[in-house]
């Protein structure tokens, strides 16, 4: 990925970074890759994502997938055990249908297994401890339903799981295929391993490719963000939220993108949303998100940097040219022209009006160039994670949260006695 | 709708609203809700869309959508013109395919046009002006892939525009089913009119319900918030704003709600982002994102206030009995008590942290239930905009770009020069 962060710099924003704050932020940087490259080394959790291009192993992830034959995949997952395959799905040409079942909203759970043909649909289960209750539940759900028709559910059943727990003794004990999850490496860091490749595994596509774009990523690091495009990613946003800007809203130009600020939003959220620091990541599409969200970012409060990412190659439709009044600019140029003139003047206005935004472009949106986004983002993101001094790996905030969930369902709930009567309606 | 604010107290939340400053701020809502009737009395810009469940009429729609047969339905637009058609089709069960062409990204054009048949489409042109660029470019490449494929697009077309203009003028000269916006409503405010009612119309969906939900909030609408819901939500999102909380993260517990989501971020974002106040509408999905967002909404800065909503009925779907370790407390139990009990845990989980969150909730998905949502928050949107005392009903932000973007793609754009030089690259 090629990243531009001059709209980021205070000849440009208000309050934006000076070249000489991003000098002296940069001896950090370079002290954070240090730190960085020694987790790598001892496969540290979480520092063990970034060596995905090296360990995984696409031979075994296909040797797994292979036997498997389906016109349609179900990830059933939740939060990082289902994002990367919905980002992989969505942006490569697979030649198989994927839906990803991460909620358990029956009503939706019973609209998606009323549109999908069972008998051709393979699932996936995705579950590290094997005890999520979402997927479990709805693992259970959809079992059934092939049970009841007259579907051999251990024939079509994928599962991705740690070494031991539920889903392990599942799979020995009906011989399901299964790909251990790997050691040491979060949820939302492993798009780039058993988790996600055996979508694009079993929907033909470019296994190797993922691989070898976040390979090529992993050699652009280097201990100075004016050198590293994921560590100027990384460093940049967290020197604009230390200004204040606290939300950085991802707006991709590409339809097949979108569920790409889906898997970087949890990223970020998870990763730096803790001990009151961090940065909320905004979910847009441009050019469509100009006519909901551009008015806000561009006049609202001065809390919200843009990270405008875009393909540089894409296959065009051409404008036919037209009888109608005021749009014949229109006629003779294409929708992507079209889109990269949106792109271009929404960067102009936001810089225009002071607010910072950083510009990440890849060369097309194939298996390369995304496994590369995605091996950026995580990079720039343990940077930043350094940067916060957070503990980047964790998700403590949310186990308390499951307790109280599994309390309620379970008819005691220690946390939910905790907050009673604190609540008062006044509202009539 | 249902609202509870008890959660946005300072009993709960830190910094939180307290009972005294809600009745000081009661007087100005008083006041506002006095400018609002002036407002709709007389017509005025904007005000007038608190009118549209007596203006909107169901019979011109259901006279102008009953000659067009059609199994699916591509609504092109963008904003305001797609947002609240796609939110009606996401959240009823309506008996057709219905897609919104709402971005330019061309390989998303070309992957939709290849996916339906086009013989059996119908479409919805949707600008008041008649020139909105991405949705007349649209337009004439969906035309011309009907005429290339020997479909009179002029049987299969409906239009709806101002009375005047590109559109206006096409449709009588080739004769097209024709509806007007409404005058002074905008955009991001017309859900209950002939913008989106056709896409129900066309659907089978109950039009007459969405409007008599709408003016069923309509009759709440009252001087205090603590007897108007639609005010009680506007209000505390309002002072909570003013104590920091410039985030309001909306979070519907149901599928069907998610494009919900999208309308409410248009609707928050452009109606109040001015003058650098507003608030930034961040779109989530229970339970999905309590794996994705809610690390960093619980733990994070304390900036992003959480908006829960959901239906009080559900139909639901029971869990299987199970031979699985460690989650036998979820077979006889069902996914619905499952995502209740995941969004009392969530609304707990962070009022235990004092972060504030505000509850929603209606009785179902139906039509009658969602036409009061759409209404309750445009009136709780207005009144928020008299409280921070922007200009709610416009959107100046986004011209420049608009005109940016015409400029480069004609050749000459004075915005475009106004910028020049100001930018540096500083990675190699």
């Amino acid at each position: 990925m090629q990243v531009d962060i001059g709209n980021a710099l205070d000849s440009v924003a208000t309050p934006g970074v000076s070249r000489e704050s991003l000098e002296r932020l940069d001896e950090r940087v370079a002290d954070a890759h240090e730190r960085i490259l020694e987790g790598v080394d001892d496969r540290e959790h979480g520092y063990a994502a970034l060596e995905l291009p090296e360990t995984a192993d696409p031979d075994e992830i296909r040797a797994t997938t292979d036997p498997i034959d389906c016109e349609t995949l179900l990830v059933v997952g939740i939060g990082g055990s289902a994002l990367g395959a919905a980002t992989i799905a969505d942006a490569l040409d697979l030649d198989i249908d994927v839906y990803t079942l991460d909620n358990v909203d029956p009503e939706g759970v019973r609209n998606l297994l009323d549109s999908i043909d069972l008998s051709k649909t393979a699932l996936h289960v995705v579950s590290r401890s094997g005890t999520t209750a979402e997927t479990l539940a709805n693992f259970l759900v959809v079992r059934e339903a092939m049970d009841t028709a007259g579907i051999d559910w251990t024939d079509r059943t994928l599962v991705t799981t740690g070494s031991k727990g539920n889903l392990r003794k599942l799979a020995e004990r009906h011989d399901l295929p299964v790909l251990s999850v790997p050691a040491d490496v979060p949820g939302r860091f492993s798009a780039l391993s058993s988790v996600a490749l055996p979508t694009a595994a079993l929907g033909g596509g470019d296994v190797e490719g993922l691989l070898s774009g976040a390979r090529a990523e992993s050699e652009t690091l280097s201990g100075s963000l004016f050198s590293c495009p994921a560590y100027a990613y990384g460093a940049t946003s967290y020197a604009l939220a230390q200004r204040g800007w606290t939300i950085n809203a991802m707006m991709p130009y590409a339809d097949s993108l979108e569920t790409f600020s889906e898997w970087f939003a949890q990223l970020w959220a998870e990763s730096l949303g803790k001990d009151g620091v961090g940065q909320l990541p905004a979910r847009a599409l441009g050019a469509t998100d100009q006519h909901s969200q551009l008015q806000l970012y561009r006049a609202g409060p001065r809390n919200a940097m843009v990270t405008l990412l875009r393909p540089n190659e894409r296959s065009d439709i051409a404008i036919p040219e037209t009888e109608l009044e005021g749009i014949s600019y229109l006629g003779g140029s294409s929708l992507g022209e079209l889109l990269d003139a949106e792109f271009e003047a929404t960067e102009a206005s936001l810089a225009n009006a002071g607010r910072p935004n950083i510009r990440v472009e890849i060369e097309r949106v194939d298996a390369h160039e995304l496994g590369g986004l995605l091996y950026g983002m995580e990079a720039a993101c343990i940077l930043a994670g350094e940067l916060f001094s957070v503990p980047t790996f964790t998700q403590p905030a949310v186990e308390w949260g499951k307790n109280a969930a599994r309390g309620l369902l379970g008819g005691e709930s220690e946390e939910m006695r905790e907050i009673e009567g604190k609540h008062e309606c006044l509202i009539d």
